[in-house]
Parts: structure tokens; C-alpha cells; sequence
């Protein structure tokens, strides 16, 4: 049922499910609806709306709950199993009165994984021990292998696709076909779900496998309760994941992925290149093969020199022996990563290790661990040439990630409204080099959506005018 | 195996089946090896070599063949089933040294087909009697069940689309709009398989159908040994028949076809509605429900708007009643034709005819036969007002199937390089209206390849100043 | 809806296809519905309530027309395919007033067979050349292709059984163990689909199919219109055939099996014996592997023994060396079947004949031609020991199938009725063994259904007394 | 591998997942290799050899450790997934060379229960709360769920058959034909998954689903880690699950089955018959639909006359109105479970309790307990008329148990060994009736495997001679 609403019309709607966890016990139907202790309410409607959200540009997560104050999502338990009742639901998610079916699945991922990571891994602090570095690997294992995507004997054939989900037009079609090449060549898609270098790279490869007759390709979707309001998942997405925060998506994609493709986005971005660099420069991790490619159209090429550049300034020319730059050559890119994939698929055989899973590869515990983007912890960044690298660039990925926060993110943007621009201390060869590339992010319109001005939200400070520490 | 070739590259290859014809008996695949007396050797190759030229611009079917002088193919029998061995083929159909998994579909279902129809319908005239239109309407089904076409049991879903197969990037992506909103409702996708508007519906539904997690789409492809190689398949079909010719293959869209889209064209989409004008302007068929939408963004409101007035001026009214122009608008045309689809399901029903088959639909003989666009044959068009409006309709389909043939078909590419234009007689009335409409696509630069200059293939006589009849 | 009958209670019922074939033409829907010229109504009636009394003893082909006097079955055409209008059909095919879906299966095998078989081998001369021994091999392939039997890329699995439809409880019980034994291997089961030792084998292989967890087990059933009524196919037969006469139905054997399991039975279990050893005897097929195996329990020894001794004297020992006799034990039965299989697998790859038919089979054009059990036919019969092995086999073969018919088939035990006893004459020292063989079988009960006195239908004349010819 | 053993062959094996829970961390990989704290090792191995050792008749659950005394079970990670390394496996578990699939997947649902069930009901007391009814509830639930029993969207299906695991060749056969009569009807099996009982009903149907053509029909078997080695699976389970304890083992039946039909048993069945009895009778299931037919042939009219009197004397008339007795009469039980599974459709239907799992039964905390079959234990037990017929009934049951631990589990017979038979203490008008029936069941056999003596593990003792308490 449509109704008719002053801006942003909505719809009334009871859908059943359509995957494996239809079946709730009577605790867990209990914990979604309450809002109390150890209930479930705010953040499965929450993450229920970004999925409805689908399709609409948006670009700040606290805008949503504005334009929706009236939806709401329950549950009602029929003979056959459960259905949701929803109220209010943004009409996009609709196509002539009916729910598009991959965001009626979607639906029914986000209760699978707030069950699930919530109810068993974050409310139940016996079940993983979330305090070792093994535990948090061991909680993201389970909630993979919870949400079906970790299965066995399948060929490794994971590529991730990361970059912005606000591109250029131009950009846009360039990762289509890249994903165009890699359907071709049989690769699955793994992205962080939104819309932009998240969604091109599906489009794309959907029509490849199509042609290929791939019955069953997979469109992997990693997201978290933080930014699955800015950027909804599309609905080819086929496997949808919630994981409880960013470090254990990040941890999801470096641990389910073969292979890897960076196309430009913005500080985001840069963001998910240092989290992989840091981790790469760690000595256990020096043999692992790891097939990681930067890309985009010709338009695109200054974004990644300017990156380039910043890596070799500081972290050095082994971290920039651990990516290839690719410039307007999607095949040539599906070839690197089909190649790369296959030398993964070697080394874990031999290592008898899983494809599915890369136990082997040594994520630090400072790696996993929340980042609050306070004002306080921005400051108390280490961001020193004397650092060892893996850390250094932790670091520098924490800074980074404090700007996305402050962007986008309803927590960070709040905060920022607030106390005014984050600081970020460190030595002026890394602070001088930082503040560039942050600069020429905004100089190439990439820190927000295209017409709005950019207001910075953070503010560099060399190490030798520090100022002084503020609580 | 890929080789070096001077302007096209080419490749060899041992390719298995995957469909069901699998199996052939002796005599079978001997007459596929076979060049005489009921051999299909010749035929079964240039078919072959059509689909596997796949996804190469080429709008002249006497060419391709000119490309690819030693291409050839032939059958290995193996314990498992047949293999097909294939020798400098186009290097375009594979990736990676591999054949594109549809294309190798579409090898087998040119196989299947040029046995069927050909040894059985063709060479073994006691088994249909083509004489009569029944025996005919007989052979066309028994080719669309034997290529598992005709399905029971499913509800009415395919949305057949006509256009042109050069048409311009707005027009393509407009195609695609449309495609993937028809995707969204459900409805399979129907073309003549080659490339423009028969390629750009089948893209958006796949897309539509991924959100929609439709699990088997059909994507149907129609086509016939004259057009295949100037058409190529598209491998996005997943269902593609091989008809024995022109009018067997347009009695093929009607009967197995639910909803009709047209996009622009040139003259051979405006030969597709005055075949089917023709047919629904049968007094039997007036009843039928029979949904058909012309459609295309605002750039080609100008070619429906010429067509239109040219239907009006020759054929009346109630011609015009029998579709609906839509400009610019992706959503209402699909909910056009699924709204119309609900209608032909519930006179389907109530006639107890057969939803995989338009048993009910009337096609007179005349309609049927093929029509050979020679000199003599274009010049005894019968053209005037006094015919009954669905034999002017079938002879003016003949007229610009004639000129379609001058365009792009070898046979008739050959005739007017031997004896010059086609002469096209008739009333003024007709003749005035004819005259003006072909001069509009050629305005439009509708009539060939963009870039080319196009030369005519006909010319149009008024009756009055009817010429001599020459041999 | 069940109806209360005299003796036998029927039941009233419309039933929608299962397979492939549910949409017929309307040239096909007419014949199926005609009794005139091509008119197929009369054959598919008979199999249809062949297949309808399944599970009813019954030993007489025409006791069946006259229980069911009233039965009839008719073709409804539905928008969504067609569906078989049933009127007083023997209740037992039903449970709680729905079809066993098996047998509703089985009803539109018979539908496409007798479409297929007659509508195009038979009635349409020209498809086939049934007049040379190629053609009808054509044919038999056509049949089993069209039914869905013959299969690319599975791997030989085929393990025909043959033994009586009347047997006793403990060799029942056997048949059912080795079965077992088979069916744990993953040796699909071919039978002629009556009860007994065609029905044993087949439920012992669903329970080892069932522990083995194969997902597709196949159930071949050969059958034939003459014969059907008598051994009606049990529904546990997931592909039926009905071939057009016994001996395309022989051929089928021998050409679609891979192994071959002879139970205890009757004379037609002899005439299968010599049809098969007849081929064998041929000198084209002495490379051929070809695992043959007569088995019983303990109590079936001396029927084995008895027509290992009549092979011995009329065929000699190249014959004998073709089988293997193994008593009382299903696994050593199995294995053996299983092992024959790998070397027929082997022979086949080398020679690169096909997996799903046996193409380099030679069955002389004698074999293959229909036998009429007429009085003069039978007295026309070369029982002398100096033919060729394998033409006295066929030979052999025929009058065993003359005294088959003159027990069980409509048509010879009418003859009987009317003309006495066949008279079958020959050389003394075949005659011998033959009565010899035959008077064993009587004494034995397995001539006819236990409890009813057996009345020989035939005479053995050995040549020295030859009688006249007559008319 | 095969080995040459003494008695008992014995064969080494790697065998590869079939199912879901393929992939393991780490830590579950540990625990299942380890002894000690949290270590599951034992557990694994003594269930992963009861599941090889199906189809060895053997009742006494000690005997099985010291026939294999060498068998050992390890765990094999692979780049595609885990393996089990089997050492010393019985050889009945294979078919040349190859372990029967249907073994197989029991193994590897015997790794999934010990892991879920021990690794998160057990030994994580924070997951469930196991000292609340309705937390035990919520194990069973999640237990069941986690091996895929519980569905959504499927009707109600499940016929739980309850019988002797050592029965007459007749009654075998019958609990055959009742399970072909209720394949037929597409009714599920659901059993105790041992031989005799819980065998014969699944081998019926699945000759009935066979020839309904059930894709998926199921065959689900509950145990628990101390019966199984008694009571080995058979391979046609197609859903094993292992519950921790025989109460949970009891709730699951009652909960996921839709009907019950009780076969003759022995002491065991009288056992479920009590537990089943003690539910029923409490007032809050009183209004439960619960279909519950004990059936059996002619020569088991006894043993249920003898039941049915002991509980008309014991509980009384309402007890007796819950159940119907059904003498040799197949087709009529199959028809009351169906019809009675329609009626517990339109209850839960109407209540909207699921389908899949009966939460509305009330079980009180009093029936989920274990109970520990100790001298104590047995002794305490409060078989009294003034007691509520619910809680009279929970301890009969209670008594019986401590009956069958003494016959055939490990823990019950050295405990008879070491103290002498058991102690019942009760009112004599309970007494009475239950040493008679008891008494009846030696007389029938039913105590023991036949052929062995019975040597009683009881003593009933009637209130008025009660003896002074022991500690």
C-alpha cells in the first residue's frame, strides 16, 4: 500500500523471508522487538531502513532518520515461519506495490546477522573472546560461516572491489567494465555494498556471468550498522553481511577476498589502502601472495599518482611493491586478478590453508580493535617516521578513517558540530605529505558528493607547534 | 588456441555440448558432414560462424564470410556425446584462449536446429505440410517445442522487442531502461538476437532480474540463416532458435510472444509492424487482446510520429487502435505491457487456448510464405487503397521487406548490384506516403550504418507513371 | 471419485502431465483422439489402463479389456498445457482418491511414446527406413532419444535385469538383494517393468540407491503395446518407454544396457536368453564385452542348470562361454556386473562408440523384424544343426516367443483358440532338448501363474515325422 | 584399505564432508582433537564408531569399544575443507573399498551435534539456559534448527515411529508396510534411528516415496551419545541429529513430529509411550491435537492389550482416550496419522504456533531432566495413586528407563553389576499392574535380543514391604 507523503512517499508492507534463518526461537523474536537490555530494536529497524533506503542518493547517515520518523519494523509469527511487518518503508524499495526481492532478502540478512553477532557475539561475551587477537578472527569466521558465505571445496574466486560510492560518470562505466572482465573470467564480487565503485563493478560482472551462464555468481556485500545508512546496499548484492564494526568488515574482506581492485573514491578509500598496506608490511605476512590493483580511466590517474606518491614518502618502496597501477584497461585488470587469484589458490594449497578463509595471514590486534574518532584519540595519533611501517601506517589508516567519520558518519559528524575540526599531530615529513593528498582530494571534488563545498574536518598540525592536550 | 591473423585474429577449438542435443544418430551427423544431396554442411557452418562472429560491428552479411575464409567446423563423436571441432574461428568468442560459455549454447543450438528443421521439416516434406497455413503454423511449433520453447505450465511473461540493430547511444540506452524495468516486473525478454535494440532490453532485464533473484529469465532469441550474419546473437540469449526463414521466424514472435515493444528502427522494424498490423487487422482477429507499444526517448518521438501518420494515411484508424506510442517513459511501458500481458492470460484462458502458443491468432497463407525481393516480384506489389487493409498491410511489409533485403542481405545486396534498384509501384495516394516515410529514415540516418552514406536500393513508381514491365 | 463396481472398483479422474511432452500440437492432439486413418486412440487407450492396473495380478492381456469394459481416456486442452481426462480407471491406482504420481507419469510416457513412436516412425514412412537394418536402429535410437533415455556424459550404469513376472516369494526375495547389491554400486536398474523379477530388482536398488544417497537414480522400464497389459510397469519405473513391437524392445536392451542379470522365469525368459546369445554368436561382436550373468537363489539352480544344458547341446560351448552362472549370492552378482561394466566403459572409449548406445552392436536385420506367431510361421521355423549359430538362435528365439505369445498375448492365444497347438518342427537332436527344456519348465510351475493347470500351445514335430503343410 | 582381522574386519579410510557444517575454526578443530578441558575427543569418537557399526546386529552397548578397540577418528584440514582420517573402521561400513554415503553424512552430522550442542549448549552455560524449562526448550529448538530440521514453509509431515529395535521378522514387515502406507501419503519418517522399529517404517517408505516421486522426502533420526552404540543409525536417515541426553531426545520428538505411531517393543517403547502419556495429560495440553496410534500385526494384539490395560489401571480412562489401538491394518494407520496431521495444521494454523516445532506443548521441567538410573534415584521414585496422573505418569516412565538403562546402556549395566537389580518402590495397585506387564514382556521376548536368557535388572517392591533407605 502507497501513501502519499509530503516529500519522500513510504509504504505499508508484511513480507516473508526468502533465505535460510526463517526460523527465529522465541528468545531471539524477543530480543528484535525490545529496546531494553539486550534487546535488538533500534538497530535492526535502523539497518532495516538503510536497505529499504536502497537506490536513493544520500549521503549523510543522520538524514535518513529525518526523512522516515515514522518507520518501523516488526516481527509476527505465522505457522510457516516469520514475516516482517513494516510501516512507513521509503516506496523505492518497491516496483508497483511489491518489495524488489534482493531487498526482501536483504531484509532478512540484516535480522540474520543482528541475531547473530549481536545476540551470540557481541551480548554473549563468553561465546568469542573478543579480548585476544585469535577471538576477534574466530568472531568474524563465525559470522561468515553464520551468514553461508564460507564455503568449502569452491575455487577461490573472490575478487573486492573497493573505492568511492560517489564517482564521476565516467568513473562509474570504468568500473562496469572491469567487472564486465572479471564476470567473464568467472570472478565472484565482494564490495562494501553501496552505491558507486560498490555497484559498478556488480553491474557489470552480472552481464558477464550471464553470458558465461555462471548459474550461481556471487555478489558479496560487507557492511556494518555505522555505514549502512550512507551507503545502502544494492540489491544485486545476492550476500548481504552486517558485521558488528568497521574492523571486523575490514578483517571480513581482507580474510573472504582473493583478490583485490581499488578504483578511486576519496579519503575512504585511502583509507582501505592503508588498512591493507599496514597489514601487508607485517613480516609474518611478507610471503603471502596478495593480488592488489589500483584502477581507473584515464581521468583517474592523478587520484592514484597522488597516492602512489604519498606511500612512497612514507611507508617506502616495499609498501608500493604490493600493488600494481593499472590506467584504463579493464581486462588487463581481470587478467592481474584472475592471475593473482591463482597463485592465492597455489600457496594456500600448499600452505593447507582454506580458501575460504585466510587464517594464515597475520592481522595485529591493533588492527582489529575499534577506532573511536574522538577528538582526543585523533590527537593522540603516533604518526612518526620512527614508527615501524605496519604500525605507522595503522595509523595514518586511523587518521584517514576519523576524516570519513567526520564526513559522513552520524557519530562523527555530531562530534564534529560540536568540538570543532579533528587535530592531527605528527612529524612534518609524514604531516606535509598528508595534508597534500588530503588536499588534492578536494582539489579533485573527491570528499563529498559533487556540488556541494567541501568543509574540512580536521585540521593538520606538525609536530612542532603541538598544541596543548585538551580533554 | 589463438593465431596471428592479418586484420582478424582466429582461433581453434574442441568445444562440448550443453544442452540437451547432445546426442546425434549416424545418419544425422552424417548429414551434417555431409555437402550433397540433403547435406546441411554449408548451411550449419555460415550459422556457426554468424554466432560465433558475435559482439563485431558488421552490417553486411556477405561480408563476414569474406572475414573468415577458413573458418570451418566439424562433428567428433566421443564416448560421452559429440564434440564440436572448430577451426579459425573469431578470435572475439573466447576470453582468455576459452569460448564464451553462451556462444558454445548457441553452436549446439544452431546444431539442433539445422537438424530439426531442416532434416525434418525441410528435406522430409511428408512430415509438415507446408501447402497449407496450418501445416505451416504446425512446423513453427514443432521447431519452438523442439527447442524448448513451448513451456507449459508457466504464466504469459514474454515481452517480445523490435528495433533496430544500429541505432544511436541515447536510443540504446533508453532500451535498456526499458529492459530493466520489464526485468523488474517479471517478464522474459524476446528479440531477434542481434545487436541495438534486440541487445539493449536483454542487458537491462538481466540487471532487473539479478535484483529480482529470478532464478531462470529467458532471454529469446529468433532468427533465420538470411539474417544471422549481419545479426549476430548476442550471448545473453539463453534460449536462441534458428528458424528456417523470414516469415516462419516472424510467425514465431507472434505466436510465442505475450507483449510487443517496438524501438526505433529503420525499415525493417517498420517492415516488423506492418507484418503485424497486418495480421491483427484480420477481421478473426479482432478480439484478440494484443498489447503492443512503440517506444523511445524524446530523440526518436520524430521516427514513431512519421510511422504513425504513415499508418493513419494508408491504413486507417482502426490500424491506429492497435498500438500505443510512449515517449520517454521506461516504467509505463513495462507496466503497459504487463498490464497487457494480464489481459492476454485471461483470453487465454477463457478460450482455453495455450499460453506458450497463440494457436487462436489468424495467419493468412499469404502471410506465410516466403517472399523472394526480386525485381519481379517488388514490381507485382499490389499497392492500391481498394485492397482490404491486411493484404495492403502484407504488401507493403513485402515492399519494405524487399528494401531491407537491398540493404543488408547478400541475396539482395547481389540482385541490385546486378540489375539496380528495385522498382516499387502503386497508388499515389500510397506511393506519396511511401515515399516520404523512407525519405525520413534516410533524413534520420536510419537506413544503414552510421558514417556510410546510404545509397537507395529502390525507387518509387506512382501507378500513373507506371513504367514498362522489363524481365 | 470412486465409483463401487462389481468386482473391480473404479475411479473417475483429470490428471495434469509431469515430463516434458505436455504440449501437444493440435495435429497430435487430433490423432490421439481419432480412431480413423493415423488415428492413435485404441493404441493409447490399451497402455493407458495397462499402466492404470499396476499392482493387480493378472497374467491374461485380455481378461484387462474386460474388466474395464467402460474405461475411456481423453485430451483437454487448458491455457497451461493439456490434461487426460479419465473415466473408470482400476481404483488401485489410486490412493485416497489421488493418482500414485508414478503412474500419472507412466500415462504421459505412454502418450509421448505413442505420439512419437507411431505418429512419426511408424505412420510417416518416410522418416525412417525400416526396411534396412540401419534404419530401424535409427529408429530404436529416435525412441529412446525423444524418451530422454539416451544421455551424454554419464558414465555405463545400466544393468538390465530379466526373469519372470511370476516367480516364487524366495526368488522374488532374491531379486530384490541383488538389487540391493547394485543399487549400493550405483548401477542403474532396466527392466521390462513388469512385477516379479522385474519389479525385485528395482525396489532392492531404491534402498541402496537410498543409502548411497544418489540423487537421480534411474528405473528404466522397456516395454511394448502387446505386451504391457500382461506386465503392467510398476511405478517405482522412472522412465517408461513403450517401443513400438518385442523386438525394437529387444534391441533397446541390448543397445541402451550395459550389464545384463538374467532371475529365473519362464520361457520368454529363454527366448531373451537366445535373442541375446544369438547377437553374441554373431562373429562381427566377438570382441564386444558384454556381461551377461544368470542368477538365482538355491532353489533356481536347476532352472539354470537345465538351459545351461540346452545351450550346451544346440549352440555349443561358444555360446556357454558367453554368461556366467552364480547361485545364491547378490554381492559376488554385483560385482561381477560392476566390473563387466568398467570393461565395457573401456571398450567403449577405445573404439570411441558412445556411452548411451551401443551403435557397434551388430544385430542382423533377422533379429530385428517383428515375428508373427501365425501357425505357419512357427511351422516354417530352421531348427537344424547345420545354420550358422546365430541364425539358429534367432530361430530358437522365435519359437520360444511363439509359445510366449500363445501363453500371455491376446493375438496368439486367439490364434490358439481357433487353429489348436503351433506345430514346431526340426532336427531330432534340437527337438529333444527343446521339449526336454519345456517339460522342465512345466514341471517346474513356470509356465504359467501358480494354481492354474498350464495348457501346452504348442507341438514338437521332430523332422523325421514332419506333418503336411497346411494353409 | 581392508585389514585382516580376528572377528571383525576393519577398514582405513579419509573421507570429505557432504553437508554444511564443512568448514571449522580453529578452536571447534581443537577441541575436537582434544582430551581435555572442553575437549570433545571421546564423545566424537565412541559416536563416530556406533555410526560406522550400523547393520551389525549387537545390543549391548559396552561390547562395541571392545570389538574396535583400535579405531580412531582425526580431523584433516584441507584448503577446501576438513577430512576425517579413520583408522580401524568396522568393514560393514564400506562397499568394495567405498564408505556407503549414507554412513558418511551421519559421520560428519555426528562432528556438526558435537561441536553445536557441546561446544555452545554445553560448555558455554551462558548461551542457554539449561535450569529453566523454557531454556531447555530453547536448546532442543536451536539444536534442531542448527541441523537443519526445522523449516519454515513446509506442511506438516513428520510421522514419528516409536517400536522395538529387536523385533519379529513379522513385525518388521509390518512396521514395513505401515511405512510404505505412509510414503505413499507423503508423510515423513522420523525414528530413534536404530534397526528393527526405526528401521522398517523408513524402508517402506521409501519404496512409497519412490513411487510418488518425493524429491526430497525425509528420514530423520534422533539419538543421543548414550544409546546410539546400541541402536547404530541406519543409512537411510537422511537427518541425523544427535541430542545431548535422552530427555532432550524425547523433547525433540515430541516437539518437531506432526504424528505418532507406536510399534511393539519391549520395555523402551513403553517407556515413550509413559514419557508421551505424561505430557498429554497435563492440563494445559489438553486441547493439543496429538495423533498417537500403537499398531502392530495379529501377533502383537497382545502386547498393546497388555498396555493399554496397565495404563487404564494406572492413569485411567483419559490417558486411554489420547491414543487408538489399530491391529494389522496398514492403510488405516497411514490414514488416521494423515488425517490427524490435518487437524494439528489447522490448531497450530489457528494459534499461529509453527509448523516445524511445537512450542505451545507444555512440558513440565519435571520430564526435561535427566535421569540418572542410579540405586538412589530408582528407589525415590513416587509411584503413588494420589499423585496428579502427569506427575504419576513422568515417574513410571522414570521407572522404565531405569529398566532399559539396566538392559542395554553402558553406565545402567555395570551399575546392576556392581549393586544387584534395581529397587521399585510404589503403591501395589501400581505395583501390581507393573510387575505384570513387565513380567508379560519377558514372556513376550521383548526383553532381551532373542535367543538370549533374560536376566531381570528390577525388583518391584510394593509400598507395605518398603524397604529402609540406603544412601
Amino acid at each position: 500500500m502507497s501513501k502519499q507523503s509530503a516529500r519522500f512517499p513510504v509504504v505499508d508492507a508484511q513480507v516473508s523471508p526468502t533465505g535460510r534463518m526463517e526460523v527465529l526461537s522465541r528468545t531471539e523474536a524477543a530480543r528484535l522487538s525490545s529496546q531494553g537490555q539486550g534487546g535488538l530494536r533500534e538497530t535492526f529497524r535502523n539497518c532495516a531502513l538503510a536497505v529499504l533506503n536502497c537506490g536513493n542518493p544520500l549521503d549523510d547517515g543522520k538524514e535518513l532518520l529525518a526523512r522516515y520518523p515514522d518507520f518501523d519494523i516488526g516481527i509476527i509469527q505465522r505457522s510457516r515461519g516469520i514475516k516482517l511487518d513494516i510501516r512507513n518503508a521509503p516506496a523505492s524499495a518497491f516496483v508497483d506495490g511489491q518489495m524488489i526481492r534482493g531487498i526482501q532478502e536483504h531484509l532478512f540478512a540484516v535480522l540474520r546477522d543482528v541475531v547473530y553477532a549481536n545476540g551470540d557475539t557481541g551480548a554473549a561475551p563468553g561465546r568469542f573472546d573478543l579480548g585476544s587477537s585469535d577471538g576477534i578472527t574466530d568472531a568474524v569466521f563465525h559470522i561468515l560461516r553464520n551468514a553461508g558465505i564460507v564455503q568449502p571445496v569452491i575455487q577461490p574466486s573472490v575478487a573486492v572491489c573497493w573505492g568511492g560510492h560517489s564517482i564521476s560518470r565516467e568513473e562509474y562505466d570504468y568500473t562496469k567494465r572491469v567487472g564486465y572482465e572479471m564476470g567473464l573470467r568467472g570472478l565472484d564480487i565482494c564490495t562494501g555494498c553501496g552505491p558507486g565503485a560498490m555497484k559498478g563493478p556488480m553491474k557489470g560482472a552480472t552481464i558477464g556471468h550471464a553470458k558465461q551462464r555462471f548459474g550461481k555468481p556471487r555478489y558479496l556485500g560487507f557492511t556494518e550498522p555505522g555505514i549502512i545508512a550512507a551507503e545502502s546496499p544494492n540489491p544485486i548484492v545476492n550476500d548481504l553481511v552486517i558485521l558488528p564494526d568497521v574492523e571486523k568488515r575490514l578483517e571480513a574482506f581482507v580474510r573472504a577476498g582473493h583478490g583485490f581492485v581499488v578504483f578511486p573514491g576519496g579519503v575512504g578509500t585511502a583509507e582501505e589502502i592503508l588498512y591493507v598496506l599496514g597489514i601487508l608490511l607485517h613480516p609474518a605476512n611478507s610471503a603471502q601472495p596478495f593480488p592488489l590493483v589500483f584502477t581507473g580511466p584515464k581521468s583517474a590517474e592523478e587520484y592514484f599518482r597522488r597516492i602512489d606518491s604519498f606511500i612512497g614518502e612514507t611507508l617506502g618502496d616495499e609498501a608500493r611493491s604490493r600493488y600494481r597501477i593499472i590506467i584504463d584497461d579493464p581486462a588487463a585488470v581481470a587478467r592481474e586478478i584472475h592471475g593473482g587469484i591463482g597463485r592465492v589458490r597455489a600457496f594456500r594449497k600448499e600452505q593447507r590453508d582454506a580458501y575460504y578463509f585466510n587464517w594464515l595471514l597475520r592481522i595485529e590486534h591493533e588492527f582489529q580493535q575499534p577506532f573511536r574518532p574522538t577528538h582526543t584519540n585523533m590527537r593522540r595519533l603516533k604518526l612518526h617516521r620512527s614508527e615501524p611501517k605496519h604500525l605507522l601506517a595503522a595509523d595514518l589508516r586511523r587518521a584517514f578513517s576519523g576524516v570519513v567519520a567526520g564526513n559522513v558518519k552520524n557519530e562523527g559528524i555530531r562530534e564534529i558540530e560540536q568540538h570543532g575540526p579533528f587535530e592531527i599531530h605528527g612529524d612534518p615529513e609524514i604531516m606535509g605529505p598528508m595534508d597534500a593528498l588530503l588536499a588534492s582530494f578536494v582539489a579533485q571534488g573527491r570528499m563529498k558528493l559533487p556540488g556541494t563545498a567541501y568543509n574540512p574536518c580536521y585540521r593538520v598540525v606538525p609536530r612542532a607547534r603541538e598544541a596543548a592536550p585538551s580533554a
